[in-house]
């Protein structure tokens, strides 16, 4: 039995026990999250405890980074068993605040961070980064963290985190963690949830086709093929709607040449199968 | 003689000296300003050595919150005598740091403030207050002092920084500081070095003619007629052009109404003599 885990639900509660920490010469690590927790955001949590020796995991669904139409209302929540993952993954503390002590009355600040924001789900769903900049950033600066750990399967995020980390001067280091999968290769999710057991095979197809596409790319086929493909593959498969398919560079997420691969990219895509928008994304 | 001040011009020259102020225990004061220093700016260094054991002060001349057409190239730098009154005034270190250590290759974050941002200075430069609203969140996360001070001449700045810190959770404590003023009431200010001897006795006017009107609001005279006749006052003074004589509500400056007020307000004016443009405000 892990012993029980503390869940605080203020700024100030969250500040003196990191305060605390930081007093006794501890590192502190951060992982931001929606809740709903899988073994992705685990992976995340074991990461985090390699590079610090007390882990604050937050959770909070955050509905700034929704669009109107989109899942906010919908997304799963399960405080309880989240709580009772992260105290078996060796976390030290929960941070998981209302609305009110995030956005209090009068609430008029947002961060935006322009160019890696701009293509890919940052076209999609538009205002999403914002909103995710906006939570990410007053997040980092309640916690203090010296390491915060986000999830690779986001890649567009984490680019946009260590952007904005970067330009507005956080003091904090930023760690990508690699995405964990089920057997198929799909990337897990919370949003899985979702899945039919009619949709829950096509949902693996995704990351079977991303894969195929990147071993081409490597071969040296050039990009405006693979991507076509690939985006014929995903409809092919049985998704509903495919939002992109494209190679961008791996760091900025700048467009590449039709041609040949040059230097280091990433492969994203983002599909809809029924109800259930999936992304994924690998290295080439 | 005061003892010579340092100088650094790094965030990570700067994070060393005050990491290891904080690990003595003292408290950290932080003074931005724009340099070209006068009167006004050492009384917050005074301020600020009143709170804290140790006052960093950084000049930086901030290109983002100047407009295409104003005065950045012209504005007065003068950092070798800047540095000698700091020392004189008591302070411990001086960031001063080039555009390239702010805004380096690829930077492409902006922090927005609505709402307070949007009248008064915010009307007449546009984008003005998201340069400062970007620069102040860098500055206070470069230098994470407990305690940072700014002037109330720069009133609806200082409300706008009082937002940002709290929307985002910069976790220091901002002090407004008390306007300095020459003889005839005239706001020390930087720009007050573009008046020429002719224009000097004009821009004392318009204090006085602020202070006037602030009067009248007190003794209850409607606000309308009070901005009004303000408004005329400066153009027969011999300013010409006022960007606003208003009268808000002294926290988020929403607009009162055209009666006579009834709860904490400011009056807040922008007007322009020869090519320099003036601002300042008072407490009613």
């Amino acid at each position: 039995m892990p012993p029980p885990l503390p869940v605080v639900r203020t700024v100030a509660e969250l500040r003196a026990q990191v305060a605390a920490w930081r007093r006794a010469g501890e590192r502190v690590g951060f992982v931001p999250t929606m809740g709903a927790l899988h073994e992705g955001h685990l992976s995340l949590v074991r990461l985090a405890l390699e590079r610090a020796q007390r882990v604050v995991v937050s959770i909070f669904v955050n509905p700034t980074q929704f669009g109107p139409n989109e899942d906010f209302d919908a997304y799963p929540r399960a405080e309880a068993r989240d709580v009772e993952l992260l105290a078996q993954a060796g976390a030290h503390l929960v941070f998981a605040p209302g609305a009110a002590e995030m956005y209090p009355e009068g609430f008029s600040t947002t961060v935006s961070v322009a160019g890696v924001t701009e293509p890919l789900d940052g076209a999609a769903r538009p205002g999403h980064f914002t909103g995710v900049a906006t939570v990410v950033t007053k997040l980092l600066l309640q916690c203090g963290p010296d390491v915060a750990v986000f999830g690779e399967k986001d890649y567009q995020q984490l680019q946009v985190i260590r952007r904005l980390v970067r330009d507005l001067d956080i003091p904090v280091e930023i760690v990508g963690g690699p995405t964990a999968r089920a057997q198929d290769g799909l990337a897990l999710s919370s949003r899985n949830a979702y899945l039919s057991a009619q949709e829950r095979p096509v949902a693996g197809q995704l990351n079977a086709i991303l894969r195929t596409a990147a071993g081409r790319l490597r071969s040296g086929e050039p990009v405006a093929a693979v991507e076509a493909d690939a985006v014929r593959a995903l409809t092919e498969a049985g998704f509903r709607k495919v939002d992109y398919v494209e190679v961008r560079a791996a760091g900025d997420l700048a467009r590449l040449g039709p041609g040949p691969i040059e230097a280091p990219a990433r492969i994203l895509a983002a599909a809809h199968i029924g109800r259930t928008r999936l992304i994924d994304n690998l290295a080439v």
